[in-house]
């Protein structure tokens, strides 16, 4: 299906700040690399370090026997590659889909890519932009196996950690949406305290040394916690919910009597009483998990 | 007001898992350490220890120039310390409040306090029992610095660090606020991201590798955004809250597609929606605290 110097190439669909990093990673690792983005210009200075500028997508598609494409959801990825020249130029080929959206939409591309003979991976880059080319960036995929193995050495180009999560290939995005997550719910409690704080007379950067106590202790505490979520015990360790929920209620306090929208803690208050009510008052707050999950 | 040897003895009211850690390390220490409880009973292993189990909170108070109360709220420290018998006996002593509430709550104490003699500062405690006596435990205080120094090499036989935040009394309680909103908020978005792990076939053990990795590169980014919100710019480093809310999109239709509530995300994804509406859509996300602080 593609030539042998096709097989040492590789081609970028979209170019903003990832696919930027991505194609220059792969510029700096003397990959063949050809680049597309539907808005003309931002491949300048990829080409300036050699890279190839595709007049079109399927000019593009048909210069390596890897496409990569990275845009900013799958909404954005079927406008560019659902289109029956693109379709016709990918037969054969395979296509990695770095795009960030939902496991459905993974596999409704995935559906689409089998009818019309693309070979299919689905992957999320879980790190920023600055991360690309370095041991720091996280990239989890998923898809056949097999696929993955053969594609793997030219997706090592763009450095850092590689993890193949499984064939079924909703499971990338289901772990970059559980990520995700964690990260924008953090985030908001971030921006959320450092508006309290300041009502309180304290400044951001007098909070931050602390604040970066409480992140540091999150990762051993997630790593213990998803024991108990696994096992269907939810002990605690002698830090009850209803000693959550009485935390929480002062946040919320604290926080409307400066006039500050509270929000996110009254939902996840809210959540952690719904957890009391049904019975698991004496369980550590991550009953929650197991509350929110059921059926 | 108090002798040469309540100078060396410290009183601890409230027994819970943390009054118990307080006490143990008092204990380890080598200072004389009184205790009491409501419930009676709790004080056993300490008295076995060494610990005087007090009969009434007046005979507890009388035993040391330092009492230390940490109990589950202020409303339980003002049922025990705010009766006349108990009022008299602390006037000219020092209290030190540990429990957490509000900074309200610290002020209107302090306020109670300053109007029966007694000396007093504020405290909290940010991080768990098991820490207490190591050097890991982490301690914060406001009031009168120069009690504080006076206090401080009792306090110091609690083990980690014990920082002063200031004379103003509300202070300790403030910072415990917002840290506290960081820890529940994250809390919040890990417990609900497990749950959605598990609707897509991922179990907790499976993600904790890379929620770990999540609340690994929390600090550094807490670090960053102090700066940005303390001068009031919000670059957002190519990262506009745009995108942001359509991850936070894509989150919650993931998670009402399998019927788990996705409030919390909800509220925070209205939160920088309203944001952008404000006209800020090429602002980073962090400029939701400045919004969210607007008066």
């Amino acid at each position: 299906m593609s030539t042998r110097s096709e097989q040492s190439a590789v081609t970028v669909l979209g170019l903003g700040p990832m696919g930027r990093a991505l194609a220059g990673a792969f510029l700096d690792a003397g990959l063949r690399t050809t680049v597309w983005n539907r808005t003309p210009g931002r491949d300048r200075e990829l080409v300036e370090r050699g890279a190839v500028g595709a007049r079109s997508v399927e000019e593009a598609v048909a210069a390596s026997a890897l496409t990569v494409i990275c845009v900013v959801n799958y909404d954005a990825a079927d406008a560019i590659v659902r289109r029956d020249a693109v379709t016709d130029a990918l037969k054969g080929r395979t296509l990695v889909n770095l795009t960030a959206d939902t496991p459905d939409r993974a596999r409704d591309t995935a559906a689409w890519a089998a009818g019309h003979g693309i070979r299919y991976l689905d992957g999320a880059i879980m790190t920023p932009t600055t991360t690309i080319g370095t041991p720091d960036a996280v990239f989890i995929h998923s898809g056949p196996e097999e696929l993955y193995r053969e594609h793997r050495p030219v997706l090592d180009a763009l450095g850092g950690t590689h993890t193949h999560l499984g064939e079924e290939i909703g499971r990338a995005a289901a772990y970059d949406i559980a990520l995700l997550d964690i990260f924008w719910t953090a985030m908001a409690g971030y921006a959320h305290a450092l508006a309290v704080a300041r009502a309180e007379g304290v400044t951001a950067r007098e909070l931050a040394p602390f604040a970066q106590g409480i992140g540091a202790i999150l990762p051993p505490i997630f790593e213990g916690l998803a024991e108990e979520v696994d096992s269907g015990s939810f002990s605690g360790d002698g830090n009850p919910i209803t000693s959550a929920v009485s935390s929480m209620a002062h946040i919320v306090h604290t926080s409307e009597a400066h006039g500050i929208d509270a929000g996110v803690m009254r939902a996840a208050e809210g959540m952690a009483r719904r957890v009391i009510g049904l019975g698991h008052g004496t369980d550590g707050f991550i009953r929650v998990a197991e509350v929110l999950g059921r059926r």
